[in-house]
C-alpha cells in the first residue's frame, strides 16, 4: 500500500481534523484544506477562527468565496476583521458587504476596539411597548430568520430609540399571549455606555450572570449588544494584558508566536531598559558604601540574599494587590486597610526570613568558621536587616499600585520587576545602616 | 435638621444603593437592608451576590426566609453555596429544598467544584428525536415554567440518556411545525466529559462561541449544561491563579480582603521561605569569590545590577511563556520554536543592557573618576556578564515552564521570583568567570 499524501483531494476532511492539523498548516495549504469541507461544517469552523486567521484565510481565497464567507460574519466581527488587514484589502472587504451591513460596520469601526461600542453587534431584536406578547413572540421569530446574534432578548425601545425595557423570549413564553408587552417587561435594565471601558463591561456582566447586555448611548439610546462569547474573549484578553504587564513588559496585542520577533523586542526592551537605568542606582549606592565592603568584604556576601528578598516580598504584595483591584475587590477607599494588613504580613515574613537568615550564619560559621569572631552580630545585622527589607518590600509593593491607581496611571504597571527594583536600592541602604549600627567599631 | 441614621426603615432602597454600599456593611446590617428591597429587586440581587455572601446573608435570615431564597437558586449554585458552610448548616439547608432538587445538589456535590460536573446545572431541556417541531416548541415552552436555566437549546437524547443531537429554540421557530427533530438538529455537538478540567471547558467555549455546552459521562449519556455566565467567572478564578502563582506564592481560594491574614501568610510564607532558602546559595556563591572581592571591591558593586537584569529578564520571558500556555497558544511541541525565539530576544536585550552597562561604567569613571586605571576592563566585563546573564536568565524563564509541563507539575510554578532566584546564582558565577578572565593579572 502507498502512503496517502496529505490532504488528498479525494479524502473526505472533518472541521475536527482541521482544527487539529490547523496550527501547523502554511496558509496555502489550510486554503486548500478549507475548501473541502462540508458547506456547514466549513461555516461553524470559519466563524470559530482567530480573527488573524479568519483575515489569512480571506486572502488566499477567490473574489467570489470571499464575498460568500466575509457576508457570513456579524458586523461586529467583520469590523474586527478588518482591523487586522491593509486600508486597501479594508476597502476590497467592505465593497464585498450588502448596504446595511456596510453601514453598520463602518459605524463599528469608528469605537475603539476596547469600548463597549467596539464589542457590540448592532442586531438585536427591537420591540414596541404596545405591542401584544403575542405579537412580540411573531416578530422575534421572524427576526430569527435574519442574521440576529440572539433572538432570546426583545429590547423594549420608545419612539425616540430610548431603552424603555427588556423581555427575555422565556418570559413572553409563559405570559398571557394578550397581556401587552410593556406589562411583562422588566425596566430595571442593567445596560453599558457605548464609552465603557471592555473590563468595566465586563465586571457588569460577571455581577449580573447575563447573557447579552445591551449597549446605551449618553441620551439612553439603545446602540447593539454585547454577548456572553465575547465576554470570555475579553476576560481572557484582560487577564494577558495584566499579566504580561505585572511580568514587566508591555502587553503585547497577538498571541506570543504571531507577534514578529522585533514588535516582541519593542515590547520587552522598553520596560527592562528602563528597570536596568533603576538599577544602576544600586551600583551608585554600592559605590557610597565601598569603604565598609572593603573593611568588612564579609558584608557584601549577603547583599543578593538580602535585596532578592526585598523583590520576591515586594512581588507578592504588588501581585496580590494589582489582581484584587483588577477584580474590583479593592478599591482607592481600602488603602488603610490594605496597609495595616500589609504591614502585618511584612513583620511576620521578614521575621520568618531573618530566623533563617540568623541560624543560617551561625550555622556556617560553625561548621565552616567562615565569618570569624564578630558572627554573632553580623547574623543579627543580616537578621534585623531582612525584617526591615522584607516588610519595607512587602509594603512598597502593596501600596504602590494604589498610588498609581490614585494618580491615574494603570496600577498594573506596578510590574513585579518594578517593585524589585525599587525596592533593591533601598534594601542596600537598609542593609548597610543597620550593618553600620551594630558592627561600627567592631568590623566597621 | 437631623442627620438620618444609616438605612432608615421608612426610606425606599434599591438593589443599585444596596449594591454600592454592601462591601462596607456588616453582616447584621446587610440582612436589615436586604429585607427593605422590593421582592423583584431582592430576587435579582442576591442571585448576582458572591456564594460566600450568599451564605452569609442566609444564615442571618429567618428559616422560613432562608426557605424561600435558597429555592430560587439553581441546583449548580446551591451545591456551590453549600461548600461554604458547616456541615451542619449544609444538612440543614439541605432540608429546606424540595425532594428532586435536594437529590440533584447530593449529587452535585460528588463532583469537584473545578471539574465540569461541578460546574454544571442539571436543569436542561431534553427533546425526543421523534417529535416534531410544533411540538418541541411547545415542550420548551412548558419546560420555561419551571426552573430551566436555559430553554433555548434543547437536547435531543435517545432512550438511553445518550447525547444524540442539538437543536437551538432559533432553528425550531424558523423550522415548518411538522418536520421531525431528528431532521433538523445538529448533530456534531460539542460537549464536554463529566470529569473534565474548568480551565478545559472554559477553553471549549471560547473556541467555539457557544452559549451553553452540555456535559456528558464517559459512555455518552447527557448530565447537565455549563453555561456562559459560569464560564465568566471561571476563566477570571483561573487568571487569578495563574497571577498570584506567577507572582511567587501559592494561590488564594478567596477574594484579598476576606481571606484571613493567617492563612494567607500560609500561601506566602511557603514559597517565600523556599526561595529564601535558594537564594541562600547566593551567599555560598559569593563566598567562593571572597577573594576576588577583597582584591577588587569594585566587582561587588556591579552585584545587585547584573543578577537583578537577569532576574527581570527571566520574569518578562516566563511570564511571556505561561501565559501563552495556559491560552493553548504554545504546546510542548513548540519548544524548539519558542528556544530560538527566546535565544535571538536573550541575545539582543543583553545587547541593549550591556551597551547602556557599559557607557555607565565608561562615563562615570570621566565624570568621577570612579574605577581606577583599569575601568575600560571592567565596562567591558560588565557589559560582557549582561549579554551573558540576560541571555541565560531569558532562556531559563522561557524554558523551565516547558520543563515543568513535561514533568507533569504546573507550568505556572515557575514563578517570576522563582526564575529570578535561579538566575540570581548562575548569574554571579557567569559575571565573576568573565571577570577573572579578563582581569586576572591586572585587579585580580
Amino acid at each position: 500500500m502507498m502512503e496517502r499524501p496529505p490532504f488528498n483531494a479525494a479524502e473526505a476532511l472533518t472541521a475536527a481534523d482541521l482544527t487539529l492539523s490547523w496550527s501547523a498548516l502554511q496558509n496555502e495549504e489550510r486554503v486548500q484544506a478549507y475548501r473541502r469541507l462540508r458547506r456547514e461544517e466549513a461555516e461553524d469552523f470559519f466563524e470559530g477562527l482567530p480573527t488573524a486567521d479568519q483575515a489569512a484565510l480571506l486572502a488566499g481565497l477567490t473574489k467570489g468565496e470571499r464575498r460568500l464567507w466575509i457576508r457570513l460574519l456579524a458586523p461586529d466581527d467583520v469590523a474586527d476583521l478588518l482591523l487586522e488587514v491593509s486600508p486597501a484589502d479594508q476597502a476590497e472587504l467592505l465593497s464585498l458587504l450588502d448596504e446595511p451591513t456596510r453601514r453598520e460596520v463602518i459605524a463599528l469601526l469608528a469605537y475603539a476596539e476596547d469600548e463597549a461600542g467596539g464589542l457590540m453587534s448592532p442586531w438585536f431584536a427591537r420591540v414596541r411597548p404596545e405591542a401584544t406578547v403575542d405579537q412580540a413572540i411573531s416578530y422575534l421569530k421572524r427576526q430569527a430568520r435574519d442574521h440576529l446574534e440572539t433572538i432570546y432578548y426583545g429590547y423594549v425601545l420608545d419612539a425616540e430609540q430610548r431603552l424603555r425595557g427588556v423581555v427575555s423570549l422565556r418570559q413572553l413564553m409563559i405570559a398571557p399571549g394578550d397581556r401587552r408587552v410593556s406589562d411583562v417587561m422588566k425596566t430595571d435594565v442593567v445596560s453599558v455606555n457605548e464609552d465603557a471601558d471592555q473590563e468595566a463591561v465586563a465586571r457588569t456582566f460577571a455581577e449580573h450572570d447575563l447573557v447579552a447586555i445591551p449597549v446605551v448611548d449618553s441620551e439612553g439610546r439603545m446602540k447593539g449588544i454585547v454577548t456572553a462569547d465575547d465576554i470570555v474573549d475579553v476576560v481572557e484578553e484582560e487577564a494577558t494584558e495584566d499579566i504580561q504587564k505585572l511580568g514587566g513588559m508591555q502587553a503585547l496585542d497577538a498571541p506570543y508566536l504571531r507577534t514578529p520577533i522585533s514588535r516582541m523586542l519593542g515590547k520587552r526592551a522598553g520596560w527592562l531598559s528602563a528597570l536596568f537605568v533603576g538599577e544602576l542606582l544600586t551600583a551608585t549606592a554600592m559605590g557610597y558604601y565601598e569603604h565598609e565592603i572593603a573593611r568588612a568584604v564579609v558584608l557584601a556576601l549577603f547583599v543578593p540574599l538580602i535585596i532578592s528578598s526585598g523583590g520576591n516580598s515586594g512581588s507578592q504584595a504588588t501581585t496580590l494587590v494589582i489582581r484584587a483591584m483588577a477584580l474590583g475587590e479593592i478599591r482607592l477607599a481600602d488603602f488603610w486597610r490594605v496597609s495595616r494588613r500589609e504591614l502585618a504580613s511584612g513583620l511576620a515574613l521578614g521575621g520568618i526570613l531573618g530566623t533563617i537568615g540568623f541560624a543560617r550564619v551561625i550555622a556556617w560559621e560553625k561548621l565552616f568558621g567562615a565569618y570569624g569572631p564578630h558572627y554573632t552580630l553580623l547574623a543579627l545585622a543580616v537578621a534585623i536587616s531582612l525584617v526591615g527589607v522584607v516588610t519595607w518590600g512587602t509594603m512598597a509593593g502593596a501600596l504602590l499600585p494604589f498610588v498609581l491607581r490614585a494618580l491615574g496611571f494603570d496600577p498594573a504597571s506596578a510590574s513585579a520587576p518594578f517593585v524589585a527594583t525599587l525596592v533593591d536600592v533601598s534594601g542596600l541602604v537598609i542593609y548597610f545602616s543597620v550593618a553600620e549600627l551594630l558592627l561600627r567599631g567592631v568590623l566597621l
